[in-house]
């Protein structure tokens, strides 16, 4: 039995390190030199490239490096009962929900208002703060951690996701109700998961119903969010602007609008890195379960998407 | 009985109408215009004329505006036994907050650097995050409310003052231990009252001693911080940069050199504002139990000097 790691372009080293950490005796292989394709019971993937799995006769489980399968379950040549798990992190669920944070208060307190009006050496004492409601699409442990540290901070919240919620602990809209909570917000964050559901969700129909000057947070992934129709929702003023941290591709091209779009700060996929250290032993602990025949952790229902 | 408002440069007018809603029976005159001296027992202060108390014989209590009392105590002609009231706004404290917060994160996730990157059109994903401990100086109710609203969001912190604390929630350095405090941190909030001990605190003997490429918050007054110092520390990289919300002239003259230094966010003394409408209860409460003989309400204590 062995464990192969499938992400080209990124440095598996780290994630040997440890892994071997938390199993001494496991054995692994990296791709693209996989010395025995039949050993290979588990697979840990990063984009890998589409079909690669065929070659492993006897895969039982695939692990995800990262919060996201959607880059697993685009691959239709993956069998449907093969289970999927996927990380779980603290380490980038803090990360993610401080840069959501700081996105909310750069906007809330006008950063970019201040650092002009010091350029210009501008004394304007007025207005220092943009009421805000912040709504999170997307509650599931990213989205639920950012609703409770921004409740804990005083702001008002609500969450909205394609799931019915009983007892959820701060006001929630589903589905069917999107315009409803769109109303209620004036920031908005997407920590969707991507599914046929929701991918291009932020779009120009969803801009066209956005309380004017609402701020746009995407750290989801590229995919949920049409490029072009946020360009043009910023300059209507539908939106005052976006902080973006995932796009459709990436690295971002050298003659994308976005570089010189004043109304949007943005980051190069950094919002939360998944942790080799803290994702490793998820992946032993998921591997031992395997092998013992005891339920896997973060099983990926694959008819939700996630 | 009259209330004198003195807040020269400053609109009376927020002042007027929330206290009227609180009680409309009440005289209130307004400085320079005051018609019956004799008849005021109660005076609301901001940056008032030095001596200009001594125009009221019958004056019984003094109410600071807002948090701060430094702009009353530096006024010798007041007698000592006048008791002295200031402001405790949640929506002060909160704004406080949310402004510190906002600094700590714009330095945890580079926002400055992000800023740059985008412009150079360079998609650099490395070491996205700088890791940080916050000593926050001063740990009063403002202080407090940053220390406790940190810890839940999940960063060290630790605290500083000028009196001994028994069972602080929080690490704590009193003032002899004011070197180990420096030592543990790397992002440094000055909340301090203004008083002899703390006045200048923030000079070139403590940038000395700093753990290189701190940060400095500074939202107290304008006269803890020795500005040429802050210059001179910047381009040493004793500090990383600093975010400035006091002056020790304000507003800051057209020339000041903060202007144009790249290391310092700064913002025209607007991280908390105090709320004429929630402030106003508390003034009015004071003057209840002033004319009941009830013990007066965040009374300062003019020997700590707060």
């Amino acid at each position: 039995m062995s464990l192969a790691i499938i992400s080209p372009g990124r440095d598996p080293q780290p994630w040997i390190d440890a892994i071997r950490k938390q199993n001494d005796q496991l054995e692994i292989e990296v791709f693209p030199n996989i010395q025995y394709p039949e050993k290979v019971e588990v697979a840990l993937l990063w984009q890998h490239p589409k079909g690669i799995l065929a070659d492993f006769p006897n895969l039982k489980m695939i692990s995800s490096m990262g919060a996201g399968v959607d880059h697993i379950l685009s691959d239709d040549s993956i069998p449907e009962d093969l289970p999927i798990v996927r990380i779980v992190d603290e380490k980038l669920t803090w990360s993610m929900t401080n840069y959501v944070v700081m996105g909310v208060l750069n906007f809330h307190r006008q950063v970019t208002r201040y650092q002009q009006l010091k350029k210009d050496r501008n004394w304007d004492m007025s207005d220092p703060e943009i009421p805000v409601t912040i709504g999170v699409m997307g509650v599931g442990a990213l989205g639920f951690d950012v609703l409770e540290k921004l409740d804990f901070m005083g702001f008002p919240v609500v969450g909205f996701g394609f799931s019915e919620k009983d007892d959820f602990p701060f006001p929630y809209f589903p589905k069917e109700k999107l315009d409803e909570f769109l109303k209620e917000v004036n920031v908005l964050v997407c920590l969707l998961p991507l599914t046929a559901d929701t991918e291009n969700i932020l779009n120009k129909s969803l801009f066209e119903k956005v309380n004017p000057g609402t701020y746009l947070i995407n750290v989801a992934r590229g995919r949920h969010l049409v490029e072009e129709d946020l360009v043009d929702a910023i300059s209507k003023g539908q939106l005052s602007g976006a902080m973006l941290d995932v796009y459709r591709k990436e690295p971002l091209q050298e003659d994308h609008p976005f570089w010189q779009n004043e109304g949007i700060f943005m980051t190069p996929h950094i919002a939360s890195v998944t942790n080799p250290e803290a994702a490793s032993p998820q992946v032993v602990e998921n591997i031992r379960r395997l092998e013992s025949n005891e339920p896997l952790m973060n099983l990926v229902n694959r008819s939700r998407g996630y």
